[in-house]
């Protein structure tokens, strides 16, 4: 890398049902609120990620109407998508183009206005992410895969309901300081172990949720964000991106997922950072189980121990590698395209010291790590403050 | 630029209906034949252009689909969707990864499967390339807007049905001699004014086909593709992308596609060529009247004058700019994600001088040109023999 890339500002909508606003009027109100941040006068081109407008809104092209409503034709957009893990991919997108030397301020972004359909085609248009000819056609939907994945981790180390729990527990407590999370109320355990069961071991407090929503980044090279920027200057220093089977009958390990191993090798090695330099992480929490999952497959525990890491407080606001400081998408919400974009924010927030309540201590280098599918896609970053 | 790229290996599957294979299947045809045809043992990434695996097959997260099915876990995978320049943008964002050094050895493709729902349901799926909420929700599909653009042409410059007829005869010529191309007969004037009417002043032979498809390119440095290749060495010089409005009514001039002015305009200043230097174009005749617009929008022609391009041969196979000398979007058919590729493939072929009977004397620099919707995105390319 011959340039180093900055996250010169960031904005994003709340999480929650959007019933007054369409899916072009979401990312242009998140857009808005990060230009502002940034506080630029221009953008050169933009990647937008989302993962189905076509299911969830009867609307693909999203690049030229988001350029369009934000007031920004003809400058070039791109559409990503890697289901779940579209607003990380638009996020390394957008670095790549400024590695490129095509441009220098380019917009990141994410949307998802999931509510536009029932929730049996909000279902449908995410059972879209796993193998549709060998998964779906034969009626398993996420729940259902990751209940498999938990179940498999319960029979291999030992992990119980209530250390999932705990991980639920957990990222409400930390939702409950973001105004921007969906569901703010704090819960318990004994809530997440008495809600309804959705497919066997995971309750409906094991889920994220259903979400409206946009985030956006501005990034621009670091020597431009040095003069411009009135806040800290928070830059990428590294980035991965890997794919895994797309099914998860091809897998040898149900709970092994080797996408974000390669994905999170990548980004350690362009940073020259180890996992035990990272001080926060924002995790792909989609159930709880793959919270879990992740921070084995990172090498932030040892495999088999993650079922401990909320349980012992080492992913507590207060602990070793507090994970999941926003809510996580179990609490802030998961707005699918949006979410990879989400993370990063908050990473910038807590880099900037803008994090309130739930702002942790001394925090230098954070880590973002996004997914599509049961991890058939994976993105990652790692950001730090100069 | 600090690095040339060339284009080391395409492969393609015919555009066609085809019942027996997946979405997966063509793509992975498609893959092998551009591998096989590079000359490479690995590839570094892949970017995937799909309009909406969505709506057409129920399956989005291509990119982890596709790297699995194609072996190639855990490469990085992206899929880009730009409605109908899905294609043409993936071939840019293979280009911008190898411009910035992050990898060398980049497969960029395309694939669309249209044929596994309705007719009903493809006009719907392509529907939603337009504006949601102003166009599609009123009962506008894409015959529609194009017939609005038509009837506007005629108006303001005296373009006739014969001349839109005109392009339809030359694309079926051109496509009679491609065994790839999805309707290989030739058509006569009449046959096209007698044909069943679309959407006035279109009729069906005006339009293009609903097809299946997949295409592929393998990009790397140019330095590389000398070392490697043992078939002349073709590099990418110009590369454009822009964005108009969505909404056909948000325009001042129905007949004006100013994002293919601006892309093209990019392309030319990028690669320091005018349009006079262009020996043959692949330009995106979606419909006849498409390929009027675009030809004065890049400057081929002065404004007005499109309509008289084919009636006259100035765009014929021995004409001064042969155009769609592959058949185009009419006759080698519209796999919508896949089309922007297709379109490189056929410059590669005639730069190569491997295009058979339908090959043009003397090829130089070839120029594609692929679009969204009804301009709402568009790319270019400019490409040169070395």
């Amino acid at each position: 890398m011959n340039r180093e890339i900055a996250i010169l500002g960031v904005g994003m909508t709340p999480g929650g049902e959007h019933w007054g606003k369409s899916i072009r009027e979401l990312f242009v109100e998140a857009a808005l609120a990060a230009i502002d941040d940034a506080g630029v006068d221009h953008i050169d081109s933009m990647y937008v990620g989302c993962m189905s407008g076509g299911l969830f809104n009867g609307q693909e092209h999203l690049s030229s109407l988001l350029a369009d409503y934000l007031g920004q034709n003809p400058s070039a957009v791109t559409r990503v998508e890697s289901a779940c893990a579209s607003g990380g991919l638009a996020l390394r997108l957008g670095m790549i183009e400024i590695l490129s030397g095509l441009n220098d301020i380019v917009l990141v972004g994410g949307v998802e206005k999931m509510t536009d359909v029932s929730t049996d085609g909000a279902t449908y248009a995410l059972s879209t992410a796993a193998d549709q000819e060998y998964e779906g056609f034969y009626g398993v939907t996420f729940p259902g895969l990751y209940a498999m994945i938990a179940h498999s981790h319960m029979h291999q180390y030992g992990t119980t309901q209530k250390q999932l729990a705990e991980i639920a527990v957990k990222n409400h407590l930390h939702g409950s300081m973001n105004p921007f999370a969906q569901y703010r109320q704090k819960i318990s355990v004994d809530d997440v172990l008495n809600s309804v069961m959705v497919a066997d071991p995971l309750h409906i407090l094991d889920c994220s949720p259903i979400t409206d929503g946009a985030s956006v980044a501005i990034l621009c090279p670091v020597e431009m964000a040095k003069k411009i920027s009135k806040k800290p200057v928070v830059k990428i220093s590294g980035s991965g991106h890997a794919t895994d089977t797309i099914a998860l009958h091809s897998r040898d390990d149900l709970t092994e997922f080797k996408g974000v191993t390669q994905a999170a090798q990548q980004a350690f090695k362009m940073s020259g950072k180890k996992p035990g330099d990272i001080n926060i992480a924002e995790v792909h929490d989609c159930f709880t189980i793959a919270e879990i999952c992740v921070l084995e497959a990172m090498g932030f525990v040892e495999r088999g121990q993650g079922g401990q890491a909320a349980e012992s407080g080492f992913t507590a606001l207060d602990g070793r590698l507090p994970v999941n400081t926003s809510g996580g998408l179990k609490s802030k919400g998961h707005p699918v395209g949006a979410t990879g974009v989400s993370q990063a924010i908050e990473i910038v927030h807590q880099l900037r010291g803008e994090a309130g309540d739930r702002q942790v201590k001394n925090v230098r280098v954070g880590l973002t790590q996004n997914m599509g599918g049961s991890g058939g896609s994976s993105v990652a970053h790692i950001m730090e403050v100069i």
